[in-house]
């Protein structure tokens, strides 16, 4: 009995985009998560900032959304998408001076948009290292994970935690 | 006394590029690393691949090499610098069924290249991701950090673990 | 009652993309139109070239298609959009030695094109500008705005003048 | 006596990018303005978001400091130049309801950097249009322009109004 | 009786996108094929890595997938597409000392997608030439040609040899 | 002895940017050349344009041009230069019914600019078969070789014929 492929590998080896031609279109949606934690002192620039005026987290978002679509630009087999929708969104956790960062991707398309949540997410946390950096080198970004993933023929996947 | 400040903002907390132009250009470099935590079947699966013909993780790493070059493409307040080399690297961790990831980026500039070893890390992680995700949702990638940075003024960063 | 609102932000103020996963994709179109104001030895120049060669119009109408294409890369919260079709077209107006633009836009899609129009008219200004720049620093570009818009839900906006 | 040519044309017409491999580099600087006219309920928006989030503005601002490394990408004749500086501010005029944008970009270069900050004016006023088009499609984007330019052989340009 | 035309031209001789916005979306496919013609020695280190680690045709088979997606961005007038599927393929001939490069594309759209493949024969050829250039100077790319296209209104298109 | 490296490949066989940060910028220059062999039919039609509007070929220097200037994003291993000139000029041969492209690159750098000169004439002859396939899809793109580099330690390099 077979096992399931690596798909991205055709019979030789070699690298290729997943031939999704003959799949119907269908409404796809994915959540991504991800978090930056970063020093005591940082966190707290961060909170002030984005009660004053939500900077650091403002322009992180907006990079997030952008990278997102330019998902196909920079995952080398992902296929390019016209994506209807991405959001990014931040929650402050002060107790481990934790930025969480939260993108939703959608489409109408032919394959789902893992990659497009998942891309926003980091390079948001990017973002976050790149404006924090000058006062906070020990900043690190983890926990980057699909949440949940819907439409297509494989159904609703949601990661428990 | 002042304390240092968050430079990407101006007085009144517009969103700004630091500006470098008065600056000696000269060698710099930046090490950051990163992982990905995949399952023992995906692990497997790698690891064989990387033993035949090595291919998740050289599609892996020619993404996050040419991630590198797209940094200010990306992150929206870096500067664009002509990198003179960008090199990303993998070790497996069996015990962990881990994918650890490793980049150095050089250049002779202006400014730093921490973001663009941060960035060819996330993006190396994120196409394997790409690569796995047919067989494997649940992977994990974390410990994005910056390893070490040396040159420019603030002279040398290293990071204890 | 409540007025419309600005869609590119969520409830707390975040900058999002506006989700369009659920609407039907129909056929759309933009035309905007712009213009650059030249110098008169500026103008004669463009027109003799236009006359023998038409490059400088030439030039920018294909920068003016080419960045239509790059509108989403450009603009934050637009959506990618598969265009189906662009042109750019080129006025001279001798007794204000004025280049009027004008451009169409077409797709079928879930949104408009509105910023695509306005993009190539732009984009293909500020190619004039750089073209005759090394002799007449003092070209202003203006008037730049949509003209008619079709498609959609919203039906028809035509401009008046 | 011969006068100042069109220098992005070769002797039989042909378009080019000028060769500056011989110039020195040297410290350059251009200031760019541009306005958006807006409608009054456009504008009494615009300025209670800049006073609560600052949003519309934060955005476009991004758009145009990142527009502004892309120049090069979008201007087809535009050398590629390593900015080591683009600011994007803006004024609000209630009078005329209007949203006035300055840039200023600057490089050690070969070649000066108006285009940069044109472009980062240009794409900035674009963006406030699409931030704002839910609700006002009659937004006029004009006087775009040069306004300072200093550095290189041709010395100082600085223009009147 | 008119003769077809060169459709990327108005009537006044101005570049343009042709307008596909009223045709069906069908399935379209295309195949490219090119062949890069390299020295003895570097035929020999070709072959031989392709053996052990596949990496000089790796890198340029990645390369020519990655530039498929970006045809709209680098051919003027070419329509950007939702490409579902991108292959680059490598034969050896051991009596030329040639690599036979050949790439398929398809797409579900309304225009045909030749450009893609012939893009993605071009630069997975030119990263041949940049992966051997240390050792070769003297290679040569050619036979850049489309071998087959289906799909459209127009029908099969099958080239002879 | 040992023999020159495949460069772009370190010990383990992974695919890196070599690495130029110790290397001095010195003025380089490359030259390269390509045809496109297209129908008796088209020729006269590129032939007659030119003669007019100069508008496919037109058309394929600025894309030839434009394309120089992404060679880095599209060539993984090719390190980002600030390109100080780029030409792409074309003469036609009558008795082939072909069209001779060739394009110069400059750059004060620290690596060679060929595959910014090869990447132009790639892409120019790739414009000129987009801009004609619509009347022709049998044209071939060949003979694309470097035909002269100078600067840097190599010295120059001149192809005999």
């Amino acid at each position: 009995m077979s096992e399931p492929k690596l798909t991205h590998f055709d019979e030789s080896g070699g690298a290729r985009m997943v031939d999704v031609t003959a799949k119907d279109p269908s409404e796809r949606r994915a959540v991504a998560a991800g978090s930056v934690w970063v020093g005591p002192e940082t966190y707290r620039r961060i909170t002030d900032r984005s009660l004053e005026k939500g900077d650091v987290l403002q322009v992180a978002r907006l990079a997030g959304i952008m990278a997102a679509k330019r998902t196909a630009d920079l995952i080398p087999l992902c296929h390019p998408l016209p994506l209807t929708s991405v959001s990014v969104e931040f929650s402050l956790v002060a107790e481990d001076h934790r930025v969480d960062i939260r993108s939703e991707a959608r489409v109408t398309g032919k394959t789902g948009v893992e990659m497009e949540a998942l891309t926003a997410v980091s390079v948001a946390a990017l973002t976050v290292y790149d404006m924090c950096k000058a006062v906070d080198k020990g900043m690190v970004i983890g926990d980057v994970r699909l949440m949940r993933k819907e439409g297509g023929k494989s159904g609703v996947y949601e990661r428990e935690g």
